[in-house]
């Protein structure tokens, strides 16, 4: 049985995490920390995880007393920043660490103080971090101490352009990354832009100048291309609650490869990546809660472009459940433990 | 293992029965008909069912030839008049019956040949038949061959008034139900008032004048009070997919009850009925796609009107994951097999 | 040509006056006050409002310099104890007053410190103030200095209760008013429970125990009751941004009555209100934009019990669009000037 | 007075005509045909329409008693190929014709054949007619008899190439529209696809093997362009109910181009193109129930790559505030005329 704590347990990953980890056969919640919360029971916090026995009573603790060195792994669900600060004293301790922000996803120090607007905390550590998206990392995941959770965009969209990279049939210079996220990829804050009357029945895109998630994205994709890529990535804001959709465009250099086979043949075997049937049309829903990533791929009236569809859940594949595959890797569980509910359709 | 078969697989309930017994440790789908999709692989119909091994590659098959009567248990989710037309043949071979339309929920075929325009096909076998409540007929249900599981509404209206039924304390004959309902409660059916662009954005009361359900909660509320019960059954649409919510009003007889601890009291021990805390507002998608129904109870103003308010999903406590719920009961299995995961929040 | 000032302009009553002022042949407004965003045009702040004309170049003005004193007219489209505040001085320049919030909604001081939790600055103007619904005080209405706009709640409430009120015809004492309302009507304020992520696929009902909008219901009521009313008031939030559905319950003391005909007489010439067919299921969105409150009654099983369905749009007729029938009464205009642009279906 | 009829009526751009004619100074609706619905009033059908006097009134008939051939203009808003079957018989009696469906677009009659799956009814009427963009077509339209009024997708995908194409400063056989339309684009048709259940809180591409308004977009950009373009067009289904967002994408041949003033000089004077501020995301209810595209102009990372987002309502700028600009123009009047009530927010 796996201790696990977490650190920022009232936002949307937070309870993402509880949600999934009360279905983990191999896993228990010892400690959850809120400072604005403490003494409150996760039950009262959150009513839909009422009556799950002990994970309901569970309170939210300030961290301080959390006693979070004891446990085996602690997720942090919290904003970019904290996890860096904490990371020594547990890995000190012995702790797995799995951030769920963006601490220990950007390599390079400098870049990741450009886009988060503050030095980095433990360089060394971010040194020997892995970037836990298993399908590209999952040996380095198996014997991480610090796995830095991807982004909810880097993660469809890397999973999307990925066999095409690695096979180097397309023009990596002019790659373009049109996604749209559901509401709950912008957090559980209480921000004008995110208010039901302003995002419902209403459609956007936004930081079309640049998001943080592009250098993440650059970095993904630089590692398994042959030369540097340049992307083009503009979000879009979707009136639904949960899901990703990327619509990622790439323009072929190798016409006579068979788009099918090569996404078929590098997703074999892969637990969360379903490559579907040519002509697919892959919906949001279709993944609704769980951790699987359906991808289809076309190439419109059989011209040079390549149009790769990818849906995630946001909070599962995209944050959550992805966090607690990582889990399951780095303490060598099946990878799919845990993590075998159905989506929810409709 | 329970060899379970469904007939009429291609509706939201349908669905919904696949999604839930994916889950459960000890029933194993068979067979599941439809005669427009015969031949089509579960996984083909319904994307979000892909992946699932041997679930997602069982094929529809034509009623005829299914084997249903190598079956252990068949669920009907089909319209009504299907159920009551197989029983007598299915029960014959030993097989139970759990029917999620409305063919053995009235006990008065007058009653039923008025709503549903249809002669009882088998007033024998309803008579023996059990009205699917748990937290009312469980014992009955452990022994049952045939259930009629609960319509949506009923499931939310009787489990919201029963304590007060039972311990006499309000005026039975002026009860009033203003329930509502998320529209996956009317069907999978391409009706024009069904579409996005009509109930999106919009709100309605429907079937003031007399809806279905209105007999079911009637006789349900008999089976528990002293005289005869009336009800104002209000039904409305709500722009969300899963959920109901009945706002019940009741006027006290009795003014010095403790409705708190009534409620407690009555619903104490049972698995999937919540019993708030005093002053909670239960929200829908607090028990979205679980098997929980969360109740709480107001006296507003300290007056004579006690206000109750109870929720559900109405595709698994309203209809598949109930009708769960029954077969464990008739197989003898913990009631809440596979049915322990937990809502979907956000 | 009237000239207008609104305090408050940057809330969902405040861009709702502009768009509907902006139609008005009669109005032009002159001054719009917004602390935080003084100096910034309003079609900068609302890109909808952009090539208006002169009210897009309008630029949200810091109140002191606002030349409110200037204006015929002033909306208040504040929170609740702004307006009281400064009604004096304006009143004094011979402005009229119309305040979209409480503080003269409510006659008695007591009552409004109670609920609102402050004291009234200017309880002799609040004794002259007009209730503004035009259905029930059109004619001092037409004379008044200051009208208090009513809640959005309120003004369906009473509209679906005072024909049976006003004909004697009910058991006054236990009125229900099972309400619901899209989310717009909390306001354009950034709180967790408003955000999309929280609100949307969701139902719910809310201050159960005790709704600012009880009381003006209750006074709005015995206004026109032989004796005083009991109502228990239920609000709803429904997945959607305009629109109130009130479903209100009362029992009949005389079953002779022909309660179609009751309404149709009762608002008879009435441009705002609409007696539907019996039979009918007002949909919000059928009155969508406008200021139009649509109402239906029903007896269902031909019982005992009235049940009467009114709609409005929260944001019209349940607040800026009365405002301006408000206004149109004031100076003598038609009522219906500037406020006929059809309902925006779908 | 313009006497205007409608051929099939009861669509969303049927009542999104009825609507906005309710509001215009110079027509008057005399005629409206359905076959299915004829004798049924305008506001029996569309209880929004309610109240507006004459409109309300007017009844559905059925087409061969319609008296078309006396209206000054016909509106056909059908399925494809009616309009093509009545034209020479109208356009004969000297009735000017705009029609919503896809008739008159396509100037090709095997390129209409090959998408529509009909031979064309009329090559000469189609010769004759104009495509009614007046952004791009303004004068020819002003002499016209016959107007192929521009599906919803050319419309956004068009207006916001048009700039690029003209200056002949980008790359047009690489052209990129990535389009998201609200579920109102798909008419209102009983479909499994467009219900409630199916269409909300989901997201998906779809068509993106090819949709019949590509062709509309690849004639409407070649008309502007030296050279023949090439686009891959990819419509995404969007859970609001009406506006669409087309987000281009043009590579850059001449990279000294000043895009702002690129997009400002084009659409300098045009009553219903707005060109926002640098940097700007217009959003699709900026523009709701409006005649109104808003476009912004990005260039991410000051790279190669021009980023277009325009918005506009589907049912209105998409179609029938469309037609009524082209039938301001048809007859002489302002173009504005009847189309300036102020969008819809929130």
């Amino acid at each position: 049985m796996i201790n696990v704590g977490i650190v920022g347990g009232t936002g949307y990953t937070g309870i993402e995490l509880l949600r999934l980890l009360a279905m983990h056969p191999e896993a228990r919640v010892q400690a959850i920390t809120s400072r604005s919360e403490a003494g409150v029971p996760v039950g009262t916090m959150f009513p839909s995880l009422r009556g799950l026995g002990l994970l309901s009573e569970l309170q939210f603790s300030d961290p301080a007393g959390a006693g979070l060195s004891r446990c085996d792994v602690v997720f942090f669900a919290t904003p970019h920043g904290v996890a860096m600060g904490e990371a020594r004293e547990l890995v000190g301790a012995g702790v797995k660490i799995i951030d769920l922000a963006a601490d220990f996803r950007l390599k390079d120090t400098a870049e990741f103080e450009r886009w988060y607007k503050m030095p980095h905390a433990c360089p060394d550590l971010l040194a020997e971090s892995v970037y836990g998206l298993p399908e590209m990392y999952r040996d380095a995941i198996r014997k991480a101490r610090i796995v830095g959770n991807p982004g909810c965009y880097p993660t469809a969209i890397l999973l999307g352009f990925l066999p095409l990279i690695e096979a180097g049939v397309v023009d990596v210079e002019h790659l373009i990354a049109d996604a749209k996220s559901g509401v709950s990829g912008a957090g559980r804050k209480a921000e004008l832009g995110l208010l039901f009357s302003e995002a419902s029945d209403n459609f956007k895109a936004y930081n079309v100048g640049g998001h943080r998630h592009h250098p993440e994205v650059v970095h993904g994709l630089n590692g398994r291309s042959k030369s540097p890529v340049t992307v083009v990535f503009t979000p879009h804001l979707v009136p639904m609650v949960r899901g990703i959709l990327a619509t990622l465009y790439a323009r072929l250099t190798d016409r006579s490869v068979d788009l099918q086979a090569l996404y078929e043949k590098r997703y074999a075997g892969e637990p969360f990546v379903d490559v579907m049937p040519a002509g697919s049309h892959p919906e949001t829903r279709s993944v609704r809660a769980s951790n699987v990533c359906r991808i289809a791929v076309h190439r419109p009236q059989n011209g040079d472009l390549a149009v790769v569809l990818a849906v995630e859940d946001n909070l599962v594949k995209g944050a959550a459940g992805q966090a607690i595959q990582n889990m399951n890797l780095m303490f060598g569980l099946p990878e799919t433990t845990g993590l075998t509910a159905p989506p929810v359709v409709p």
